[in-house]
């Protein structure tokens, strides 16, 4: 099993994705999917049994606006990303006791890809993390440092991490650092030749894995 | 002219928002309303003739996502609304750069409404916001005291602010504070006589604008 997501920030052909999804076996969903594509894809998408969809709305809203929107796309994913600046009361608390009613997981984003991005915020972000007791959590494969951090903090936690190929972040490297799944997009759909780009990044992580011999848990 | 901006996160009809528009004259959409009502609706309630349109997308992604997502719904709306703690390199400056190109606004959440939010991070807010220099900033009418300190240090900027109404803050108290527009939802689209209330909603906050006689004045 391949430890990629594919970040479906573009709307790639059904037949292509069936294909691709040989060799992954998760997608990501943003706004952009939804407003390129529309509902009927998304939902076409979710049909192709995928081992996880995750619709990474980047939440950082009031508990009733965040809920409304999960509410509204529930029955197109599996799990929801959020920020977690944003804090518990009045928030994360309500939008959590939400997606556990609806058996839909949630991950946190604990650190982003992006060079603005400050980590001097994470101790006060662990602490939200643990009230919050999410599925998983998002930390970006820019942040080697960062992956080992909250690995170390969530020995029991899913890590998934953006930032990988176009970001800069080898194949790879974020698992061997304590991620269990590397989120990929732009290297995939912008290639002309997404299904063989798909099994070249396949093949180029195992190889990774095997050279650090850091094989991810099946965490729950 | 009234100091009130609508938050439509709720589908109401087309008259009815032709009525309250002779009462509240700015409207603000979120994820919601398009979940609920389509591009289409979106569409139609754009045509009004608002005074300003602002989009209440969240945003906190980075650069490239912002940017596909605004540009897939710049035609519907003059402004836009982003957090500020994702930071400025790879985020916040080139979506500046891309709304100030197509001459759309930008406003940065400095506070926001619900319990849960921490306000010690505003210091680092602050020095980003200073960097994106942006139309202007959110933030919650439940917190006078942060009203107070960003209209000190942003005398020029435009502050409009969320949380009256159903979350608690009484209509007219933020602009007494030193924001320019309140923004009010629930309170109108959840009555059964929104036209109404809507010009109630108006008078009242006339009234507690002459009552503390601090008249915003017409920022740009």
């Amino acid at each position: 099993m391949s430890r990629i997501i594919l970040a479906l920030d573009s709307v790639i052909g059904l037949s292509t994705l069936t294909k691709i999804r040989e060799y992954i076996s998760r997608v990501k969903f943003s706004y952009v999917t939804l407003l390129q594509g529309g509902l009927g894809y998304l939902r076409e998408v979710y049909k192709l049994k995928w081992d996880e969809v995750i619709f990474d709305l980047k939440l950082a809203d009031i508990d009733s606006t965040m809920i409304s929107i999960v509410s509204a796309l529930r029955d197109l994913s599996d799990s929801f990303i959020s920020h977690s600046f944003i804090g518990y009361e009045g928030a994360l608390d309500s939008l959590m006791t939400y997606l556990s009613r609806e058996n839909k997981g949630l991950y946190l984003v604990l650190s982003m890809s992006h060079k603005g991005w400050n980590d001097s915020f994470y101790p006060y972000l662990k602490n939200i993390a643990e009230r919050v007791n999410p599925k998983g959590f998002v930390v970006g494969a820019t942040r080697p440092e960062m992956i080992k951090n909250v690995r170390a903090d969530f020995p029991q936690k899913i890590i998934i991490s953006p930032g990988v190929g176009f970001q800069g972040a080898e194949i790879g490297d974020a698992i061997c650092n304590g991620a269990d799944f590397e989120i990929i997009g732009r290297s995939i759909y912008s290639s002309n030749e997404p299904e063989r780009i798909s099994l070249e990044i396949k093949e180029k992580q195992e190889a990774k894995i095997n050279e650090c011999k850091k094989v991810p848990k099946d965490r729950k």
